[in-house]
C-alpha cells in the first residue's frame, strides 16, 4: 500500500502558511528544519531567510503522481511526446516502467540508471516528474478511455496552432533549480527516444525559490495576481475538485493545459482602471474590488450608486466563478517568454494549467462562459490545447500507469 | 564622483564566503541581516538556510557597471541589437539617457518610467542590466575604437552562425527570479524599439538562488565544475584582469560571448576516466588530477609510473592556462537548453561568457592555444560569437556611455 501523501498529518489540518512552510522543507534534513523552527517561532527578522532548497525532495511514491498538490516549482517544462507506430501495450509498459524509474531516482537526488551526469541530479530542488496520457496512448493500450478525454470542443476565442496541441504522452517536469530540471528532462527524453518523438515542448516559469515568502500568489506577465482562489492542497475541498474516484484513474486527475498568447503591447495601452474593471480585482493586491485583500470574498451583489454592479459583468473574475460548486479547477500555470521575432519586443503568455476530476463536468462549463463574454479576451488568445489523463501514483516497486497497463 | 562598489569595505578583503554571504545580503533590510548573522555566527544548523532574496537590490550607479563583478544570477539574457540606420550620436545619447535611466529604475524594484506593470518590478532578485558597444555603435558615436573591439580572428574549431554573431548594442540583463527579468527585458526593449531592432537573443541559466550555499562553483551540463580558477571579485587580481585604465572605457572592460553548443550524445559515450583526462580534472569534485580538492593548486610536472603526464597534454585545463600571467580572463558563463527540433532529444551547450581588459591580449591567446588542441573540442563547438566594450558605470544623474556619446 503506498503512503498517500495527502494524509501526511503535517500537511492535512494544518493552515495555509504552515502548510506551505512545511512543504517547503520537506525532505531537507533536520539541520534546516531546525533553523526553519526558529524562524517560525521567532516571527519577524529571522522569518526573513528560507532553508537551503536543493536537497529538498518531493517523494515520487504514493497514492497520486508528484508534481499536483506539489507547491509550485520555480522553472516548468511540458513536453508531449508521439508513440511511435510500432509501440504496443508491452511496449508501453517497458516504458512506463523506465520512465517511472528514472523519475523515481532523479526527484530523489539520484542520476538515473546508466545516467552519464549523475552529479547533475544531486540538488532535486524538489523536483517532480508527473505523467499524463492522451487518448492515443489510452487506445494503444486497449483501454477504457473516461468521455472527457478527447480535444476540448472549439471555442470561439481559439486560434490553436498543431505545434502546441494534443499529444500521447504528457511530462510535466518542474524543479526550482534550472539545472537540474535540464538535466532530468534529457535523461527523460533520452530513454523514451526508441519508443516515441517529442510532439512539443513549452518550457515557463514562476517566481523563483527564495525570491518572495513561501505561499505568496503568482503575477502573471499582466502584473496580475493569479491564482487567488485555488482550492488549498491538503484539504477535502482540493481532493474533491482534483481526484478521481474510480476506475483506473482512481487517485488520477486530469490536465488541461492551454497554451494562452498574451497582447503585451495591447495590454499597455489599457489604464489602471481599465485593467482592475477588466479583471474584477485591484491590480495592485488582488482583492476583488468589493474588497481591501487578496483573500476578501467578492461580492457580486455590490452595486455602485448608480446602480451598476461594482464587479462588472464582464469582468474576467465573475466569468470564469459559478453557482454550481462543482464547477471548479484547480490552478497550476507557468509563464511563458520567448525570443520574439519580427518587430515585436516580446512573445509572452501563460502555459494555463488546471486539474480537475472531470474536464467535460468542470472545466468546460467555465471555459465556455470565459468564451462568451470575458473581457481579458481582449488581450489573450489561447494558441495551443491538449487534454490528459494523470493516472494515480505507484508504490516503491510499481510503475505509473499499471492501472492501465498491467 | 560615483561610489566604487569595488572598493566598499565589506567586500574588499574579506574572504570569499565572506564577500559572498555579503553580496547576497546587500540591499536586504536590516531584518534579514539579522537573520544571516546569526546564521553566520552559530554555524551549522541554522547556516543551511539563506536570506529571501526578492527585495536584494544590486547599486546601478558605481564607477564601473553592475553584472560583472556581481556574484552571477540564476537567469540572464544576452540581446544584441543592431541600430536602425538613421540613429545618429544625438540619438545614441538620448537612447543610452533613457536605457540606463531604466535600468537604474528597475535594478532597484522600481517600475520604469511609464511602467504599466510597475508590480513586476518590485521584487528585483539582485537585478542587474549591463551595456555594452560594438564596433558598430562605437563608429557612428565617431568615438575611437580599441583594437580589440572586432569579431575574433576566424579558429578552426568555429562553426558560427551569423543569427547569434555580433551586433551594435548588447544588453546583459540578470536576476535571480525569472518572472522579473522577463518584465524587466520587455520595458527595456520597449524603450529601445524606435532606435533598433533586436539581432539576437540569448537565454541562460545557472544554478538556482537557494539550490547550494552561495559560492559553490557552477556545474555546466556536461556536469563539469565550471568556473574554478576564476578571479575572485573585489580583489586586486580581478581589478587587473578585467577593468580598461584609460580612456573612454577607463573603469569599463570588454565582453566575449561564445555560444557553444554542446554535443551532450557524443559526451555520454565518453567513460569517467575520459572525462577526467579530458578537462585534466576529477569530475566527481572538479580537483585537478594531481589533487583532492577543488582548489588545489594543479602540478602540470607530475608523471605517471610510465612517464606520462598526469595531466595530459590536451587537456581543458592545460591548454586552457598560460605561463603568462596577463593571459587570465574572468568568467561569467550561463547555460542553455533550447527547444531540440528533429530526432534530437536535447539541444544544450554554454553561452560563454568572459570580461578581460583587453581582448587580444587576454582571451585570443587562450582560445588560440584551445583551438590548436583541447579535447573538449570533440564535444563542444562554437556557433556564436561578439565582442562588445562595456563602457564605465555613473553616477546619478549620468548615463552609461557618457564618456564616449557626451
Amino acid at each position: 500500500m503506498p503512503a498517500d501523501r495527502g494524509s501526511d498529518p503535517g500537511r492535512r489540518g494544518s493552515t495555509r502558511r504552515q502548510f506551505l512552510f512545511g512543504g517547503a522543507v520537506a525532505g531537507v534534513g533536520a539541520a534546516a528544519a531546525v533553523g526553519v523552527d526558529y524562524a517560525v517561532n521567532n516571527g519577524g527578522s529571522v522569518a526573513a531567510s528560507v532553508p537551503l532548497n536543493g536537497d529538498t525532495v518531493v517523494p515520487f511514491f504514493g497514492n497520486h503522481q508528484a508534481g499536483i498538490d506539489t507547491d509550485a516549482q520555480a522553472n516548468g517544462v511540458f513536453i508531449a511526446l508521439d508513440l511511435r507506430p510500432e509501440v504496443d501495450r508491452d511496449a508501453l509498459r517497458r516504458l512506463m516502467r523506465i520512465l517511472s524509474d528514472d523519475a523515481a531516482r532523479l526527484t530523489q537526488g539520484e542520476g538515473a540508471l546508466a545516467d552519464s551526469e549523475p552529479e547533475l541530479a544531486t540538488t532535486p530542488a524538489r523536483l517532480t516528474v508527473t505523467f499524463g496520457f492522451g487518448p492515443g496512448l489510452v487506445a494503444r493500450a486497449s483501454g477504457a478511455a473516461p468521455t472527457w478525454l478527447r480535444p476540448l470542443p472549439a471555442f470561439g476565442i481559439d486560434r490553436l496552432q498543431p505545434e502546441f496541441g494534443d499529444g500521447d504522452l504528457l511530462m510535466q517536469i518542474a524543479s526550482d533549480d534550472p539545472i537540474t530540471l535540464a538535466h532530468a528532462t534529457r535523461m527523460l527524453l533520452k530513454d523514451s527516444r526508441t519508443f516515441a518523438t517529442v510532439r512539443w515542448t513549452q518550457r515557463g516559469f514562476r517566481q523563483a525559490y527564495g525570491s518572495v515568502k513561501p505561499g505568496t500568489t503568482m503575477r502573471n506577465l499582466f502584473g496580475q495576481i493569479d491564482g487567488t482562489t485555488n482550492p488549498v492542497p491538503g484539504t477535502t475541498d482540493f481532493d474533491s475538485v482534483v481526484w478521481i474516484e474510480d476506475g483506473w484513474l482512481a487517485a488520477g486527475t486530469s490536465i488541461v493545459i492551454r497554451r494562452t498568447h498574451m497582447d503585451l503591447d495591447k495590454w499597455d495601452r489599457l489604464d489602471r482602471g481599465g485593467r482592475d474593471q477588466s479583471i474584477g480585482r485591484f491590480h495592485s493586491n488582488g482583492a476583488p474590488l468589493t474588497g481591501t485583500d487578496e483573500f476578501d470574498e467578492p461580492d457580486f451583489d455590490a452595486t455602485t450608486s448608480i446602480g451598476f454592479p461594482v464587479i462588472p459583468e464582464f469582468s474576467h473574475l465573475r466569468r470564469a466563478r459559478s453557482d454550481d460548486p462543482t464547477e471548479r479547477i484547480f490552478r497550476r500555470a507557468y509563464n511563458y517568454d520567448d525570443a520574439p521575432s519580427g518587430d515585436r519586443v516580446s512573445d509572452s503568455g501563460l502555459i494555463f494549467v488546471s486539474f480537475q476530476a472531470d474536464v467535460d463536468r468542470q472545466f468546460v462549463p467555465i471555459q465556455r462562459r470565459l468564451d462568451e463574454l470575458d473581457l481579458l479576451n481582449e488581450w489573450t488568445t489561447p494558441i495551443g490545447s491538449a487534454v490528459f489523463a494523470v493516472p494515480p501514483g505507484c508504490a516503491r516497486g510499481g510503475y505509473v500507469g499499471e492501472t492501465l497497463l498491467s
